[in-house]
């Protein structure tokens, strides 16, 4: 059975997370709906990272075995037209290895957290940022995300249901800028590991904003993370300014 | 009574377009019912651009004589209270004299059409972008777009209900660059005048999306300029891509 790699690409908004369930809508279940009005036999799809609810994603990437021999393009257009009216689409598809593996051959996740920041709420952009009101010292985040970088036992900033058999992560990459435009001034979270943990980087952007905000010197944020106790973590931030923009592999499977 | 100028961002989508009508939801309609929240008499405002249905707006300006002194930062919140859960928001507010008026007062009008140029259907973005499949020559159509800057009679670029005494118009810019990402290439297009006709950058984008294509040489849009011909236009696009970004006057009002 040829393996394919699929870039996808969805709104959070409407669903319980990317993965299925029996009583909730989720992506899974959307993309595997398609997939299944293309083959026999249920397909199961595996994937980089299983955001939760109302996480968004621009780079999403799932592997899928199917039975027939598709042209990559073709099975693209075909899944994209089964996956009408939901808010997903395959953005790129490629064969690959039957060795690929779209979680576990993986070796970089990069996702990118949205803050809005004014007052007035979000008219265009409603369900896809943080709304902050309150003005953000990006130069005292920028501080504070420091002490995150690099490889730490990161119990603090992973949820209490979190699965990972271990706390330890390496994180590569917490990089705020000022984004958007005059009327919607914005500021963009870059964030870059191999893997996360669950609830992590809306913990670190939740804590970050205290920062922002002037509540919490930069400081803290290595105790914070030095204290290894999830009641000191700052407030876990909504998800919904929050995108999988991309992940990485020792090939690029669509390159 | 004192005059406010406000700064209005919305999503067209769920509108008729701005302007009020008895039977459908109107932008205008839903800013009037939120200032007849705060007002006892009623209320209409002025608006520097009647977008079309399904245009929308990160830089509308409008104007309302309201009886109560406001302070205008009281009056955003207020406002932007009462529009709740319309796809509105009101990003600034300020005191203008009684002579200051939104529409006449105004010197420039900034659009910004966002076409996605892939295979793949909008998901992130659905309703906020034209979906273009084929691949687009940017070159071309800036070739194209350039015989269209300067005063014109742009006959051939008006709809034929447009209700404005003259044809005649000066496009001081028709700038096309690739923007995006490399999941979601876009083009943008970024139209300024000091007004416009109507559907006229519909009739732009849609005419420059065939010589984009390679249907059209960028030449012929010249042609069509200049036969002052309706049935010479190219197709009009989809009013979803479209958003009347900002409006200038010869003092900013909120400046």
């Amino acid at each position: 059975m040829p393996r394919f790699a699929l870039r996808i690409e969805y709104d959070g908004g409407p669903f319980s997370g990317w993965q299925r369930q029996s009583h909730a809508p989720s992506v899974q279940g959307a993309v595997e709906a398609a997939i299944a009005r293309l083959e026999v036999a249920p397909v199961t799809i595996a994937a980089a990272g299983r955001t939760d609810a109302g996480v968004h994603a621009t780079g999403q990437i799932a592997h899928a075995d199917l039975a027939k021999d598709w042209d990559p393009f073709r099975l693209m257009g075909a899944l994209n037209h089964h996956l009408k009216p939901h808010p997903v689409a395959v953005t790129a598809c490629a064969e690959v290895s039957e060795e690929w593996h779209a979680r576990f051959s993986a070796t970089e996740r990069r996702y990118l957290f949205r803050m809005l920041n004014r007052r007035a709420p979000a008219a265009l952009e409603a369900g896809k940022v943080w709304l902050v009101p309150q003005p953000m010292d990006v130069d005292a985040m920028q501080d504070g995300a420091r002490h995150l970088l690099g490889r730490h036992d990161f119990t603090t900033f992973r949820a209490s249901e979190c699965q990972a058999d271990s706390p330890v992560r390496t994180l590569d990459e917490l990089r705020i800028e000022r984004a958007g435009s005059g009327e919607a001034p914005e500021i963009h979270f870059h964030v870059r590991a191999r893997s996360f943990l669950h609830s992590q980087v809306r913990s670190f952007v939740g804590t970050l904003e205290r920062v922002g905000a002037g509540a919490w010197p930069p400081g803290r944020v290595g105790e914070v993370l030095a204290a290894r106790d999830r009641a000191r973590c700052g407030p876990v931030c909504p998800p919904h300014g929050l995108y999988l923009a991309g992940v990485s592999y020792p090939e690029d499977p669509f390159g």
